[in-house]
């Protein structure tokens, strides 16, 4: 069938789960096809809008076009494309921010309402009408199960070879019919290589053969090197304290440079025979499996530069026995993030002097991307860093404030804060104590005079002294940097 | 050996490890002995302060002597004693807010430092050596199992026949050693009825008779009761609409009058055959047992007004077969709590108009509490309340805000928000649509319209409009508050 005649096929109002994860593994046809036929009811003066559920981000030809056209009324749970991003913070698309562990389940509970249409990249159909995942696999286990009609992409252009790469769990349940989930090491197989469908389901299949997002990462900077250096410093001496297995534990990584840099550091670190336990695997843990300094790979999307995934073509002999795909509520399962003790890193937008830790907003009212993974893997994990430059625009706005004007992770959250600056270990420290530590060590020079006089005035005026602010002025960096354009004074 | 003799052996300085949950099974008479050493040594112009751990809250005979004496240097995870709360909000306190989950894990993990002392209340020693639990057995394993030495206080006042209902798991481990924890019901019995020691590590056996706290409770109030209907209606809609199992989920309520109401609610509501699983079982929860409604409960403590206690004493052959006490690390345990689909109902100081909720600080810097276990359950809960009454000191405070003046529950954990004036049912909402359903439903009406004019002001100030706000009066009402005593303008 043609992406027209199957985009036709989806009611206005209609609630869509499509696939797709980091750039990867979304639907190509459809969404343009949708795209042009949401612009030709809009002519006919007819609404036309989808609510649209992925696994996370898509692309400029899935969320850039849909939201270009008009055609999001709600979005869940991530988005990292500029047109959507506008029109989230234009007020005109209902963006709803979760938990990535959190949405399979909920949608498979009813929590979000009925899935009327699935959308869904595979690589192919085998003859016993199992489904070949794609580069990402997201929510698609559940997508598939719970929405009343199928949409199915088959892209012919990842290798064929990832035939059995995938290892998709069909042991979940709503409770209280839940039983554990029995994987103790990152890299164990629990499950099949294939996706389930009710082929009476199935209303269209719709052939593509087109590569995903070129996921470009600038070379690590500076900065970046500095803020790696110190992580694994810091895990050296974590190790010869005995506070961290001589074995090491499974890394997360985030999404984004300074998690890429990070990965390239391992690469001349310390750590031999790492495993990964992450949501998606980016260019520098292909790089940690290359070299062999990682030997196993657990995540829920492929990532990668054009670079990165021409190498993954050409070796896919050789990355298919170490890549794991799984659903994201397995990648980023709280049960397992926490069992595995997986070591978590992630990057975020501002801290604020007491370790509470913004992801999402820009000033407090603007959504950058969503909480992602972050918060599945630093509450669970055995170690849990966030990191940042500390400063940002020129170094007008600081990402160390006096409180965070948006909280994603809250200091009960909150382990280990890196800069470029340094590293501040939370751990054990009551909120007084981390102020100290974070300014000193994490703060950029041209506000650490800034945020030590927050504090010292605070600890005169502050009504409690548990926590000390003052709150004519907790947010007024923020507001400064709206006024001025930058959180510097005068 | 007598008190002072064991209070003696801890140095100052010495991390702490006591037994206690929700002031129950704290020691009654090392604190007390300990005061008074820290006051002899002070008088001495010695310094003598510790740094005390337990489960969570204990009692004025333990924090409120201790606290009194100028003993306590640091203090985690959670405190309901005045004495220590005012030393805590004066600065002189360290105290550090945790998860009651990552409490025992991270002390393991030795995060939190070295353990020097356990003083961990008892109800006796068998035969072979091993420890029969008190009405709390909060981080009691994970103590005993760390602190280089050991002093016991064994109270003959709890009724004997306690021997048995305790069931602690000795299947925790450091990763990467961990496994799946294999309960798969609420009532399951995993682990063995006593606490191990290595007996060469106790330095001193304390006798007591004293019993626990008298954890009195309000009558439920009409807010309360209000409340409380409004939840038991919304669950049997959820029943109804096929989103909730027939046979109900497990229920884990918070501490306090308006959770008590809810429990008392539940005995007159239409779900038999419950089950608890907790972590403090109060008066509430042995009333659902008594009648029938609850078939067991799980907690880690039991935390009863002094005539609900006199019954659980009097009827202790049939309350043992039905409460089961756990380690608080199974009590809280996130694989747990989302395994089972537990419904968590918790309370909270504030909840602001997009989600965010605030279970700990008053105006931003006081700590009242402590964040509890209500994190791990509305993470990782089927579903999840958060209740208070709209309005506090007599009306001056608004209980629903235009921004939180600390978050200890992101927009991400929040689901449903109860008041008096109503229940606000945030799944699969935007924040603008989270507002709009918080303001009509759950706000006071004399601090409705204030909202929403902060909202329709916000519409058209804000820099963003996915969380639309005004920074530099997003915290204004706290400050009016600290100002004027009211909330209220004029």
């Amino acid at each position: 069938m043609s992406a027209a005649e199957a985009a036709a096929l989806i009611p206005a109002g209609a609630n869509v789960g499509m696939s797709g994860f980091t750039g990867a593994g979304y639907p190509k046809a459809l969404p343009q096809a949708i795209a042009a036929h949401a612009k030709a009811e809009h002519a006919a003066g007819r609404p036309y809008k989808l609510n649209v559920w992925t696994g996370a981000s898509t692309a400029a030809e899935c969320d850039g076009v849909l939201a270009e056209a008009g055609a999001i009324g709600q979005r869940l749970p991530f988005n990292t494309d500029p047109i959507a991003r506008k029109a989230i913070n234009a007020g005109e698309i209902d963006f709803i921010d979760m938990h990535l562990s959190h949405v399979a389940q909920h949608a498979w509970f009813g929590f979000l309402g009925h899935m009327h249409v699935a959308v869904v990249e595979v690589l192919g159909v085998t003859a016993d009408g199992l489904l070949i995942p794609s580069t990402a696999v997201g929510n698609n286990k559940t997508w598939l199960e719970i929405a009343d009609m199928v949409i199915l992409e088959v892209n012919t252009k990842p290798p064929a070879k990832m035939e059995g790469m995938h290892d998709i769990y069909y042991g979940t349940a709503i409770p209280p019919r839940r039983v554990p989930i029995s994987m103790t090491h990152a890299d164990d197989r629990i499950g099949q290589p294939y996706l389930k469908v009710d082929l009476d389901k199935v209303v269209a299949v719709v052939e593509t053969h087109k590569g995903d997002r070129d996921n470009v990462f600038a070379a690590p900077d500076a900065n970046s090197n500095t803020i790696a250096a110190s992580i694994i410093d810091f895990l050296s001496h974590e190790m010869k304290m005995g506070r961290l297995p001589q074995e090491m534990l499974p890394i997360q990584s985030g999404v984004g440079n300074v998690a890429n840099a990070v990965l390239a550091g391992l690469l001349t670190g310390p750590f031999d025979n790492l495993l990964g336990f992450t949501e998606v695997l980016q260019d520098g843990m292909l790089d940690l499996l290359r070299s062999g300094k990682m030997a196993r790979a657990s995540a829920t999307s492929i990532s990668l530069s054009s670079a990165a995934y021409r190498d993954f073509e050409e070796n896919i002999d050789f990355y298919r026995d170490r890549i794991i795909l799984r659903p994201q509520e397995i990648s980023n399962h709280p049960e397992l993030v926490r069992r595995l003790g997986v070591i978590a890193m992630n990057s975020m937008i501002e801290a604020d002097i007491y370790g509470n830790i913004n992801s999402t907003h820009v000033m407090g009212s603007s959504m950058m991307n969503g909480i992602g993974g972050s918060g599945d893997f630093a509450r669970n994990g055995f170690l849990s860093f966030f990191v940042t430059p500390s400063v940002a625009k020129n170094g007008q706005i600081s990402c160390i404030v006096p409180m965070c004007s948006h909280v994603d992770h809250t200091e009960h959250d909150t382990q280990i804060i890196v800069t470029e600056q340094g590293l501040a270990d939370l751990r054990g420290l009551s909120p007084k104590q981390r102020a100290k530590v974070i300014i000193e060590r994490c703060a950029h020079p041209d506000f650490r005079p800034m945020l030590q006089d927050y504090v010292d005035r605070a600890m005169q005026q502050s009504a409690g002294l548990h926590t000390p602010h003052i709150l004519t002025e907790a947010l007024s960096w923020h507001q400064r940097f709206l006024d001025t354009g930058s959180m510097k004074i005068g």
